[in-house]
């Protein structure tokens, strides 16, 4: 069994939903693990004969999308709950479904996650935070359970694992993600299938503005710290969406001497967004994030200000400057 | 069993080298998988007290190099023959080891690979062209035969199926290839350690060459071919090396509408070099390349010209619009 402490709960949950309408909620601007998981979910509810459907505040991204198929999948305000109880799953927290949904459902029956800040929320809580996506627990589950995994299914469960492992690359890749993953594939997952829609279905406004960031890059601190900077003229003359920039901080992390990776976007409102990225957990750029208002892990943090990068650049080296005097550069 | 049908051909390797010096030989330019092999069967055959050595022509790959720890690993040049016997690794022709290596050893005793290509140039071949790594055929026989797989070795043996399935990307990623990497890491196998020296360790040289590419990106023949070039130039301003655009022509072909991704780039010699990737088998990207004198696979393929990016562009643009004239879009 993957998840023998498990049992009961899912044992119940199946049990309750038996009868019921169920809305399988995800968190706002939802990411491959989320919508991997209510597709699942929603999927294996309804090959055992529940009414499912999978509710989201955002719309797929464009990159997942294609892994949905046949699942009912809403936006909230296509919904409409007819006594619908709610599962979450990928929610640490009851808000991250956004407001539009709470007031919809103010409490959810069930709430599956593997964030270890999730405080157990619902009736029935399942968490695990060992594990790298929700989609492994989910599948973990359906197998302990013998449950029906269709190949939609599988490569739902496939790719919320991948993308959360950042490609297998994150420490919470374990032996058990690539069991997991093998038992998906008998199952009818394709792992090339989805490269191909999360790797090979890129913008060419994206390589424009990647291009505009890869030379905006700047050593600071003896090259302990890169910062690569998006103005919002970086936006306008490419034409790229916000969402195209995710990942180009770690282009700034992954330089070879760097131990800290920054990004620095501005915004129509006149703020700022900072991403921070270390290689090592000892630098604790959650402590810098916070400093600026912002928050996050130890090796991936952010923050909001209000200003524009010529005015807050030598803020955030200054600031730096002071975190990395006390801390040793890292052997490689 | 992982290879039952290779039970034969692997004991008997086991059996002939008992009491022998061995050498491992990889292939000229050696890449992860090469590397990997090489480790993990020269530590083999050291823990059941073979006399073993690994040899190459050309260095271990800097990113690579983590990996080598304690295995004696020699260049070409450091090693004398003191009646060794050779294993070829990776190499679908006994000319990949290189002449240098093929003057010392003019016919190798074993040779264990994943090439289709592979003749069996060998005494004792043990050949799989539907595994995805030659590090999958040795892990996958190592626990066929209940060898001892130290932390090293497991390591060695998951950069190798990490680096040539693209970092389970590629259609060779099947459920085997899981399933071993899930024993790799039970015999200590990390691929986040992996991931840090594979991926976190560039040079800011090498961003600035990706800049330049991504600055130079051009779209062609209705947007169906994108088109990246580095002159002699590009090499120069940012004093990157030639090996750090490998991977490059990816961004190419990784955009949405782009079915062929090509890379142009000048040498010293007054010769160009092209490398083209498909999307779709059905474009034969390696026809397009016999063209121009060289070759390759139906989705990867390059040629080597004397010319340059000026005067060669149009050439390789009007050879495409006939080699697309009769293959219809692909459907996204
Ligand atoms: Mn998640
Ligand atoms: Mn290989």
């Amino acid at each position: 069994m993957f998840y023998p402490d498990q049992k009961e709960a899912f044992a119940k949950l199946l049990t309750v939903v038996k009868g019921r309408r169920v809305a399988v909620l995800g968190h706002m601007r939802p990411d491959g693990d989320c919508i991997g998981s209510q597709i699942a979910l929603t999927r294996v509810l309804l090959a055992l004969g529940v009414d499912a459907v999978a509710v989201n505040r955002h719309p797929v991204p464009r990159d997942i999308e294609p892994i949905v198929q046949d699942t009912p999948f809403l936006l909230w305000d296509e919904f409409t709950s007819e006594d619908h109880i709610a599962i979450n799953v990928d929610c640490a927290d009851p808000i991250r479904v956004s407001q539009k949904l709470v007031d919809i459902f103010p409490q959810s029956l069930a709430n599956i996650d593997h964030h270890i800040s999730n405080p157990g929320y619902a009736d029935i809580n399942i968490i695990e935070p060992v594990s790298a996506a929700t989609c492994e627990v989910l599948a973990g589950l359906f197998f302990d359970f013998d449950l029906p995994v269709d190949a939609v299914t599988a490569q739902a469960l496939y790719v919320g694992i991948a993308t959360d492992t950042g490609q297998f690359r994150f420490p919470s890749t374990t032996q058990q993600v690539f069991k997991i993953c093998s038992r998906l594939m008998d199952c009818g997952a394709s792992p090339n299938e989805a490269a191909r829609h999360l790797f090979e279905n890129e913008r060419f406004n994206k390589l424009a503005l990647l291009q505009r960031f890869l030379a905006s890059l700047r050593l600071e601190l003896e090259g302990r710290v890169c910062i690569g900077r998006l103005p919002l003229k970086a936006y306008h003359d490419t034409g790229a969406w916000r969402e195209e920039a995710e990942g180009f901080v770690d282009y700034a992390r992954d330089i070879a001497e760097v131990e800290i990776g920054i990004l620095l976007e501005e915004y129509e409102d006149g703020t700022l967004k900072g991403s921070l990225r270390a290689k090592d957990a000892k630098y604790r750029v959650d402590q810098v994030a916070k400093f600026f208002g912002g928050g996050g892990h130890t090796c991936a943090a952010g923050f909001n200000v209000d200003s524009n990068i010529e005015k807050f650049y030598h803020e955030i080296v200054a600031k730096l400057e002071e975190h990395l005097a006390d801390v040793a550069p890292v052997e490689v």
